[in-house]
């Protein structure tokens, strides 16, 4: 069972020795918004130099892989586009290979998004703003695409009630596929401003349809299980770093992995604790093994 | 113990000679949309005949009540504004006498919840379009109206990410006020169309804002408080009406009424007799004393 023990010097030469492999999460650990955070560049290259690979696994759907390389890139991270797992990507991934959607996809999501569907030559529709018009009575004769045979949804600052009737409309039709990026609920940036993530607009479409969608990002295992069969991993060698509970460390529990909490994002040391007093084997799942403040701290005590 | 039976002529009236005050719901009891469902509006002037005193208690937002008079008339139902509660005017109550609201209300809503704010005196903004611009680094700073007291949630078919971003940021500050009109999730028009209720514009603003709304439309106790104030009404000797088993059944349940369900809008007989069979407590408020196939049968067997 993991204990949210704080990772020493010596604990962390312990670990490393039996990790080959670090999966990290990007938002909260290696950056907030556009900014690095303090450190992290430097120890995501001391982890290469002690030969350690490297995944960069995100939920955030805003960047296809290119995108995040040249982000990466730009905030002082070396990275090339195969280490790079976000859901933009995953999405592409799971229509085209799991799903095989035939047709087209509806897509409540954004460009980046696109691009990637685009690599994987699948047809879309939905992208960019799409504002109401009419009154119900329009709303209900509404022209809808028959060749729409799957609902996306990933992050998309154009969500608009037309679009909230049209995803809700083809879903209503039980043999039109229902997938979504993930459930992050929102990105705090302080100052009083809260930046609603996609799981705010998955409520949104969700509620309406009255029906589940299958989810993509973690802590769902599809991203890991793509990785891992890709570049042939494994778990009992691979440390998650991460900073949210519900996401980046039950990924970690829900596929062997060793974790690690930073505390430099959503989560604090007082909601992990919290999580292992509980008995709730949901809440045992949310429990790192490990955890440290930011990951400058990791990169100095190795 | 509710039971869901059949009313009969002679269950009618037995029913009817003791009751005297009728609350009905309005969409899939009296009209679908634009149009009054057939035998309605016979019934409810037989019931007035009777002697019966009538209220209209809908969860819709998207009418004052001098609207929802006018609609009443126009699909032939004779009303006055004093037997007409719609969650507009009893949010406008809320704001006015429970909450006192000083400051300004947010509103994600509309126009004709503006009307019923205008008619008690309340200050509001966030009204109509208000599309996304920029990106993530202009939102963290977007300026917020200091004046700001209390966030309203309403149907809103202008719901944008700049709304969701206003609305949860406002409610960072847990002095604000979270206060919505109702969560009904969907408003079935057939053919393959789903119009998406004020439930998914909540879920979206709630899941971003991570607090709980106070909700004022049916089940909640609130409206009926009202009307049985305002009007000296006998919950023993009342009877309320509706197509909905977690809103209008659950409500009559919750306030002591007889409740009568009529199968002409969103429940079926098979998930109220689901209901029946449940030994949930939940479940059991929401199963109906009698029911219906329609408003029109009710005249019928008077």
């Amino acid at each position: 069972m993991a204990a949210c023990r704080l990772l020493t010097r010596d604990s962390a030469a312990q670990l490393l020795s039996n990790i080959d492999t670090v999966l990290t999460d990007c938002d909260g650990v290696l950056w907030q918004g556009t900014e690095a955070l303090p450190g992290a560049a430097k120890t995501i290259a001391k982890l290469r130099e002690m030969g350690k690979r490297i995944f960069f696994v995100t939920n955030n759907s805003t960047k296809s892989r290119l995108s995040y390389v040249e982000k990466l890139k730009n905030l002082g991270f070396e990275a090339n586009e195969e280490e790079v797992y976000g859901t933009a990507y995953i999405a592409a991934l799971y229509l085209k290979n799991i799903a095989k959607v035939t047709g087209k996809v509806y897509m409540v999501g954004n460009k980046e998004m696109a691009k990637e569907l685009d690599l994987q030559g699948i047809s879309y529709t939905g992208v960019g703003p799409d504002p109401i018009e009419g009154t119900v009575t329009d709303w209900k004769t509404l022209p809808l695409d028959p060749e729409v045979t799957t609902v996306l949804v990933g992050f998309d600052e154009h969500l608009s009630y037309m679009k909230m009737i049209k995803a809700a409309s083809y879903l209503s039709n039980e043999n039109v596929q229902f997938v979504a990026t993930n459930t992050d609920e929102r990105l705090p940036v302080g100052n009083g401003r809260v930046i609603p993530g996609t799981g705010c607009i998955l409520a949104a479409v969700h509620t309406a349809a009255d029906r589940d969608p299958v989810i993509l990002g973690k802590p769902s295992k599809f991203m890991f299980e793509v990785i891992k069969e890709r570049h042939d991993l494994d778990p009992n060698r691979t440390m998650m770093i991460g900073d949210k509970l519900t996401t980046d460390i039950m990924l970690g529990h829900n596929c062997g992995l060793t974790t690690l909490l930073v505390l430099s994002g959503v989560t604090s040391l007082e909601e992990a604790r919290q999580m292992q007093a509980s008995n709730s084997i949901e809440h045992q799942k949310c429990v790192p093994h490990y955890y440290l403040n930011n990951m400058g701290e990791l990169g100095d005590i190795l």
